[in-house]
Order: C-alpha cells, then sequence, then structure tokens
C-alpha cells in the first residue's frame, strides 16, 4: 500500500542533488576509513542515500558505494518497476539486474570494482547477505561501514532539522491531548489505541512505539502497554512517536499522575518527579559544540545521583535520531564522540522504582552554534489528569 | 502496545515441552554442521525457540545454543522485564544480562562456550552484531546457521499446520469478500484501505501485505497499491496476507477481472488467465514426499512455457511460509530439497505483461503424505467483480 509510483517527479528532481553530494561523501568515508567499498542493503541508509529503499524480504538488493569509481545498484527483476521514477534514475548509477533462480551473491561480485577485497556493510545487513557477498568475492574481507555511513548521517543539514522540528510540533500536539485520553479505569491498551490513532491523525505517517507505563510498569523503561486498569494516583509513562511523511521520526516523552480522589499526587511522585525533571534539564543545558556525547550523560546522571536515585536511572541518557529511531551518536558513558553543530539526539533520564512506578522525561535537541535547540516544547511541568 | 505481561501462564507452560525439543535439536544442528554454537537474534527465529521476541532496536539480544551445553540467553537490562512470564523463565536456559554503557559483545563472550570458535548466526542477525561478536572472541570464525535453523522450521508440526490452516481459512474470507470493495472508479489505494482493515476483522493480528494491482501496475508482481484509478474491465491482482494471533502467516493471490460495461471479459485475459490456473493446478498436482522443490517449479513452468508466455513468468513458482511469509523451501531452479510431509509453501505461478496486465494465482500447500494439502479454498475460477 506504501508504493506510490505515480510519486511527483517535482520532488524527485529536487532530491536529487542533496543525494548525488551523499554519495560523493560516502566514497570519500569509504576510502577513509580503507575500505574498496561500501554496501548498503534496505532500510533507513538505503534511504538516506537514493531518498527510496524498497523491502525486499529475503532477495538481495544492494547499494555498490565503491572509494573510487561511480555507484551501482543491484535490485531483483521483478523488483526493477519498483524503482522506476525514484531519484536512483536521475543518479549516475548503473542499475543491474539478478532473477530468481540466478545466484545474487555472483551478481553483486560481478558490480564490484575489480580487486575490491575490502567490503564495508552497513550496520543492518543480515547477516545473510553479508557472509554470502563475501563468500562470492575471495579473499575478502568483511567491515562495518556502519560509522562512515554515521559520519554524514549524524550531521543533520537544515532541512533534516526542519523535519525533525516538524516531527516535533506533531508529537508535541499528542502529548498535549493526553487528558482527552488518560483517566482511572481505562486499560493501558485502550489509552494506547487512542493515542496510535491521534499520532496518524497529527500527522504522522503511522505510529512507531506507544509506551503507556502506569504505576509498576512505568518502572521497565520498554513496557509497551497492557491490560493492566490505570488506577487513580497512578504515574503513568507516555513515550510516543513514529515516522512523518519526509521519513524522520518523532520521539517524547513525558510522565503524568492520574488525578487521585483527594487531588493529592503522593509526595514520593512528586519528589521523583522533580529530580528527574532537573536532570532533564541539566542534561539539556549540558549540550553544545565541543562537549562529548558522554558528558551530556554525566551531566543528566549526576544530578539523580547526587540526590540517591543512580541506581534507578538504568538506561544511557539518549540516542540519536533521524530516519531512525535510536541512531548515533548515543549519549552514554564512554562515547567521546565530540558534539558539532546538527547533531540531534534524545535527551531522556528517568527514574525505574521496581513494584513501583518510573518517570522519564524526553526531548528531542539539537546541538545548536551556541548551545541545545529543543525540537520538543511540551511543558515539562508535573500535569495531572482528569480522575474517574 | 503488543507486549502484554499479563499473558495468560497456562497457554506458555504448554509451550515449554515442544521448545524444548526445538532447542534440543538445534543443538543437534549445530554439532551436525560443525558450529560450536549458534547465535540467534530478535525476529522470527528466536520466537521459534523462545515462543517470544522482543524487538531490541540496536542493542543486543542474542539466544546462545552451544553444540555441547546448555543454552543462554543475553538481553538488555531494560529489557529484562519483558521476558517476565514468557516460555524463557520455564526453559532450562540462563538468562544473564548486559547494562547501557558497558560492552555487550564483550557479555555475550562470556557465556559462549570456552574455546566456542565456529559461531553460527541466524541469517537475519545485522551485520553489527555478527561482526562485532567475532571480533569479541579472537581467532573466531562466522557461519550461518541459517539452513540449520530451516532444517527444523521447515517440518511443520501438527499444531503448525493447524495454524497455517486457520491463517488459510483467514484470508481465504478476505478473497471471497473482494466483490464489497474492487470496482471501477476507485483507487487501488481505498480497496487496499478496505482490504487491510477486513484481513484483521477475520481474524489477523495485522495486514504485513495488501498488493492491488490493476491493469498495467498487475504487471510488476510486487507492486502494492497506488492512485490509480480502476476501470472497467481492469485484470486486477490481489495479493494479501499477514500474521495470526498464532504468529503463522497467511498469503494468498486471487486475480479478478472488473467487471466491463459490455460484461466481455476481453478473450486475451481469459486466455492468460486460464493458462496460469492451469500451471497453478499442475503445480499444486506436483507436490508430495520424495519429489524435489525445483520440480514443483518446473511443472508449474512448464505449462505457462508450453503455452508460449514463459518469458513473461518472471518469478520462482513459491517460497516457503510459517512464521516467516517467505522463509525456507524455495521452489526455484536449482533448489534440490527434498520435499518432505509438513513442509509448507506456496505455489503462485503468475504471468506479467508489461503495460498491460498481470495474472498470478496462489495458495499454501503443505505436503501431505500421499500428496498436497491445500491450506487455501477460495475458488479459483475467474471472477468478474461488479462494474462501476
Amino acid at each position: 500500500m506504501s508504493l506510490d509510483q505515480s510519486r511527483p517527479s517535482r520532488s524527485v528532481a529536487d532530491a536529487v542533488p542533496a543525494l548525488a553530494d551523499r554519495l560523493a561523501r560516502l566514497a570519500d568515508q569509504a576510502a577513509l576509513t580503507g575500505a574498496d567499498v561500501i554496501l548498503i542493503s534496505p532500510g533507513p541508509d538505503l534511504e538516506y542515500f537514493l531518498g527510496h529503499s524498497v523491502g525486499s524480504h529475503e532477495r538481495l538488493t544492494c547499494l555498490v558505494v565503491p572509494a573510487a569509481g561511480g555507484p551501482a545498484l543491484l535490485v531483483p527483476t521483478l523488483e526493477r518497476p519498483g524503482w522506476s521514477g525514484t531519484p536512483v534514475e536521475s543518479l549516475d548509477i548503473t542499475i543491474s539486474t539478478w532473477t530468481d533462480g540466478e545466484d545474487p551473491y555472483l551478481a553483486l561480485a560481478a558490480v564490484l570494482p575489480p580487486r575490491a577485497r575490502v567490503l564495508a556493510v552497513d550496520y543492518h545487513m543480515p547477516a545473510v547477505h553479508a557472509l554470502n557477498v563475501q563468500a562470492a568475492v575471495p579473499g575478502s574481507e568483511l567491515t562495518l561501514a556502519g560509522e562512515a555511513i554515521a559520519e554524514l548521517r549524524m550531521r543533520k543539514s537544515e532541512k533534516e532539522i526542519e523535519a525533525l522540528a516538524a516531527a516535533g510540533a506533531a508529537i508535541d500536539r499528542v502529548q498535549r491531548r493526553i487528558s482527552e485520553w488518560l483517566r482511572a479505569g481505562r486499560t493501558e491498551n485502550e489509552v494506547a489505541a487512542d493515542i496510535a490513532e491521534a499520532i496518524v491523525a497529527e500527522g504522522h505517517s503511522r505510529p512507531d512505539f506507544v509506551i503507556v507505563g502506569s504505576g509498576p510498569n512505568g518502572a521497565s523503561p520498554h513496557h509497551e502497554a497492557s491490560d493492566r486498569v490505570i488506577e487513580a494516583g497512578d504515574v503513568v509513562v507516555i513515550d510516543i512517536g513514529g515516522p512523518m511523511p519526509s521519513g524522520y521520526f518523532s520521539d517524547c516523552t513525558r510522565t503524568y499522575v492520574v488525578g487521585p480522589a483527594d487531588g493529592e499526587v503522593a509526595a514520593d511522585a512528586r519528589e521523583v518527579y522533580e529530580i528527574v525533571r532537573r536532570a532533564q534539564a541539566v542534561g539539556v543545558a549540558a549540550v553544545r559544540p565541543g562537549v562529548t556525547a558522554e558528558s551530556v550523560d554525566a551531566a543528566a546522571r549526576a544530578v539523580i545521583e547526587d540526590a540517591g536515585f543512580g541506581k534507578y536511572f538504568i538506561t544511557r541518557t539518549g540516542h540519536g535520531i533521524g530516519m531512525e529511531v535510536h541512531e548515533h551518536p548515543y549519549m552514554v558513558a564512554g562515547n567521546r564522540q565530540v558534539l558539532e553543530p546538527g547533531m540531534a539526539f534524545s535527551v531522556e533520564p528517568g527514574i525505574y522504582l521496581p513494584g513501583r512506578f518510573g518517570v522519564r522525561i524526553e526531548d528531542i535537541v539539537v546541538v545548536g552554534d551556541d548551545g541545545p535547540v529543543l525540537m520538543n516544547t511540551a511543558p515539562t511541568e508535573l500535569t495531572v489528569v482528569g480522575a474517574s
């Protein structure tokens, strides 16, 4: 249902210069990292470099970007029509095909540059393809192209930042409407279904994740939603997002309290909430060009550790975001990546109290010339939503 | 939204003996194929062996099945709660965790059997995990576990065949309702949206693919759906399916003619349709224990070649099906896999006439003791649906 072969040729033509530039820079990255060729399979990396990606189940589709020489694309014959009218036909790329019954790996070996030995594959390439390509090129060696690709994808262009800002605004509109759906007596699944619908209504292509972690379920950071009936007084983590038609993702977390009968939020919930809120603000404030990714993690973590909850902050502080919801750079101990203008990532510290509740607050931040630029503006003050 | 932590413990307990048996047979396969250990990442293989799979974005989750010794499961600390109440806790499996900021590959190396050198990875494992695990085990060698795993997954149990039959019945109900939605004046996308809804209404967890290939679009086998307005007299390929709550997939194609103004189906459409219908029936009839997969392809292909349309049958004849919509065994030239009772796959010959139309008919077939057992029973006679 997603493949519209009558897509407007205008936007295709507009996309070509940026894609050509990315491909040229990827070839430079190959040369820099010692790879003879970079191989990219369907998924977000292919989308980033070709403006289009066709999922091909188990059949091999592969973009070939040599350190020297022009790129090539190998696709299954029966999927060739799906590439018609996409930017690839306006880029300087040789397209070749293989047909069911032929060996796709020999077909790929035939379009590699002669004497290519170091084959760098994208992070997502399924092992079946990576190892079979290697076997088809005697004497070859596999390496990962993921960091070379990340060097490009980490640094967002102005247009990409606009896309992230639009995604942030769309998911913020959903967060601002949470009180329409979140109340005592409903199940997490019921609330999640309404949120999923609103994610699309507010402009996304689809919901990608809808976490409704009420009470003790919120203490599991990747809990999704369940049949648990939400109760008055519950602390509820709402972590939601999805891709926009631009291909760029939103991701925003807010934690709410469901109005208790006496109107009083439990003191411990309020205390934990304010610690997380402070940690998140401090993490965001630490973002600027020249600092390391791990320093952003350390800044947020210090607030929670100083408050005595360090052992309940069991995740890294953040992840890069763009055409994938999780990508480089990661805000995590050990990551000495120096932040540069245009890098985009989440800042999302949390406190997870097993058997009780969790609190997480998450914004997407872009590194600006002088400091952080927030892609999310939904309020972070503790919000109490309607009681039953 | 999909992770229900309050799942009934009854069905979990019921699943355990079959899963334990699969794990034991996988260890045998490792030994047989010379692997010291088989490594499985989230996805259908993990679901098959553990009865549960948690998608973990870029964080490493890995099942370790040594040729000798007990299995182990490594999961990210923050996803550990998602494994509570699943069969893994009732199986004899050591569960260990790694936390953000630690090196997951060193954590995995630590749970491998000492002196493990040949590491066999599942087909789907992303290259980033496969190559980083290899790097963490000095002197190790990567191989593919896909065929060893397929040896098990290809041979469906009685319970799995029941699940495929239920999936077939569900998608057949949708095919029988096509005339409710398919008519001249509507776009492919509109028809596809209605079908997608019906796929869920008839018992699937979600639609996985909805191909509506009208007129010339039907000549591209993997065309999905577009804004093309369907016209009276169009030949329309409808190829649809998705997973059931059991985890098993449906996949069924029928080709329809949209009623022309004069009520007469064009002679060439009728001729091509009947050739494909005969080829499909001949392909199905060729299915029995002891014949090769490629002989099923050859049988169907011969009918189309004899009719002079050989060069317009541009795909293999079929693919295995189970917890994936495409899996082993493939009905394709060169595949000498001998069919055995319990193997399940599609038989779906087609004729694709560029610029004009396509015809494909597809049923899922299980190899019975004496011949084919059809999972689909929607009629294959040429059906003309309502004119505008």
